[in-house]
């Protein structure tokens, strides 16, 4: 072996720590561990059943095309798919403007390398999407955290800390936005919030990132016109993924964007995979093909509305009076804020030991390193009597921590 | 849109291209074309009827598994089987030494990825795969060419140009080889030359990357232990594939080195898209476990072997007499060397116009951008009847070419 591997390290990787949040997938195996950890589906939502026809017939008719190389762009039907689908939801927009990647993360991480030199900025919500983060770090980004209100990052602060960044020569190459029920923290952006964040990026010339994992699981209010639609000009990149409405074992994803940008993505992909798998492409067209995705999504809302509740009600009844959350109106997560000075990290590993219950801390979310008061829990993998199991043991918890204290 | 996009591009990407060999599939659909170009495996060497079953019992008994988000590191049910499989081959190692990648382009990427800074130097074959130059170019490696003979990189020569690197501060961060049939040359290392490159590597103290996608696609001779297995003091990261011997639809690759390497490309796999998907995944595990995977490798030896045989047979008969081409051993390739001054990237399109067959310009091979007088040409894919049939066009097409130049 060499004899000093950390020092042959690029200069990115050297400070990067493995996330938060697969590292805690290990304790997943721990008898009668309740997780409101990751982002995970509950698999009950997997369309088990509708798939092993798909999959049979897929193996009958073009196995020859779903196990061969594909190209980088990804399967022409699922793209194909994916645009009309959009077309109905009212967006302007061609097979130009689609591309598949290999899941969501990868779009995140090719963004990042066809835009970030080290020390380069971005522009991101205090807290933001943690995968973001990472992505982002892994090329050197140095990333502007804008506190937040109820709608989502502040445009007032925004736009005075573009100008800041501008001043000192490091324009950011991109303001990272999730404006639908903002992971971690749950908000969505009204459409007047959306385009104040447009006239932010048309007024200073910088793309907006619009990360759209959540976007149809929507428990109540209206939906929102999608930032790319409400722009219309070719500055936003919408990203999607078929991880929460469909499943996360196929790694599908998509980008839609201007074909000058695709063609960036495209070419960054092709040194980076080559191609997304074609046999997981081809089945989930398939699946799209048979009218089976909509109603799937539809199931999807009413258990996790469902599940949400529970969770809801649950904080309200076993959680200390200290901690406050506020209710989005979809996704798959709430954050709760605990009072200054707790350390949700410090104490996670004891709350997994003692009260079996485990949740992602919430630092990790905020790029500034703030946020240790803060917690993440997820609401869709665990069944409903878990999560209220869950939230009785977590209440416990951090009421004897709370107690302890004073 | 904004302005300049241009402009706001990292620093690595600008440059960039789309990958000639990929770029070339949209010609596949052009009718009668007869392709050499890419490294596509033969439809017929996918085991489609085998995996109507698995995939069936995979979707009966483990769905909840492979649908749903998996580790980083892979499958430990793959891991498992695969070093299983290394060790009955004579390796010694543990499952802390194996990690799934999303195909080997992947780890291509991520070894990159952990090591490179803009302006590192990396060491490489004149040609070598150009999948990993894509991969090493896109984050701003500079590529150190090294002359090859009948058994792969000159040693004396890799030794002085490493010494050179150093001397102005630029020691390279890893020895880029593929020793069993390279692509694209076709050369194979004999032991002798292994040991010379891994001396090497011991007293710079640079780390190998052994690169061996078609190692177990050997047609004659002995197989040569892997550089990994020569080493053994973890200063060699190997590479494999199942594209090859199993089907590339699935995208599923691995890495074999040492757990601190290992460790470093998992983080940065992590924020590069969280896991392999655990689908695809799954399967290969259950088509190995089957013991299937042996008896598929002999097959596809068997094919290939016949299908070289043609195209070697068929290049004699056809091509100018001022061409030349070495016999691999194995794998999927083979490289015609024309006489200088003909330029096969600019005669391609004609090429593919006139002659309906295709085939890669070897310059995209060589990191110093020569080599305009070779070509790859790939044996797998077509039949028999059209290797010949595709030799016979490109050897009219070129002997057209020399005609017109004397």
């Amino acid at each position: 072996m060499i004899t000093d591997l950390q020092n042959i390290l690029a200069t990115n990787i050297r400070g990067m720590k493995r996330s938060a949040i697969r590292e805690l997938l290990k304790f997943l195996g721990q008898p009668g561990l309740i997780s409101f950890s990751g982002g995970f589906p509950a698999p009950a939502t997997f369309p088990t059943e509708e798939l092993k026809d798909i999959i049979a017939d897929v193996m009958d008719k073009e196995a020859a095309f779903a196990l061969q190389y594909g190209t980088t762009e990804g399967d022409i039907l699922l793209r194909t798919l994916m645009v009309e689908r959009y077309k109905k939801a009212g967006l302007d927009m061609s097979i130009d403007n689609m591309i598949i990647t290999t899941a969501s993360q990868q779009a995140l991480d090719l963004i990042a390398k066809i835009f970030i030199d080290r020390g380069d900025t971005v522009i991101m919500g205090l807290p933001s999407y943690l995968g973001g983060i990472s992505a982002f770090n892994s090329y050197g980004a140095e990333m502007i955290g804008i506190p937040m209100d109820e709608e989502g990052e502040n445009p007032e602060i925004m736009e005075a800390k573009i100008k800041e960044a501008i001043a000192r020569g490091k324009k950011p190459k991109f303001i990272y936005v999730i404006p639908d029920f903002q992971n971690p923290a749950g908000m969505t952006m009204s459409e007047k919030r959306r385009k104040e964040i447009i006239a932010i990026a048309h007024k200073y010339d910088i793309l907006i990132l619009e990360d759209s994992p959540y976007r149809e699981l929507r428990y109540e209010g209206e939906d929102q016109r999608t930032i790319y639609e409400l722009d219309g000009t070719g500055q936003v990149v919408l990203l999607g993924t078929f991880s929460k409405i469909f499943c996360p074992g196929f790694r599908i994803g998509w980008v839609v964007g201007h074909p000058d940008i695709l063609d960036k993505i495209v070419v960054a992909k092709q040194a980076t995979d080559l191609c997304t798998p074609p046999f997981t492409q081809r089945i989930a067209a398939r699946y799209i093909e048979k009218g089976l995705l909509d109603p799937k999504i539809q199931q999807i809302r009413v258990m996790y509305k469902a599940k949400q509740k529970v969770m809801l009600d649950s904080l309200q009844e076993f959680m200390p009076e200290e901690f406050s959350w506020i209710k989005p109106q979809g996704g798959l997560f709430l954050m709760a804020y605990g009072p200054e000075g707790i350390d949700t990290n410090a104490l996670l590993l004891d709350c997994i030991k003692e009260a079996n219950v485990a949740y992602v801390a919430g630092t990790s979310f905020f790029c500034d390193g703030k946020g240790q008061n803060t917690m993440r829990l997820n609401f869709s993998y665990e069944s409903e009597e878990q999560n209220r199991e869950g939230c009785k043991r977590l209440g416990s918890f951090y009421k004897k921590v709370l107690a302890n204290r004073n």
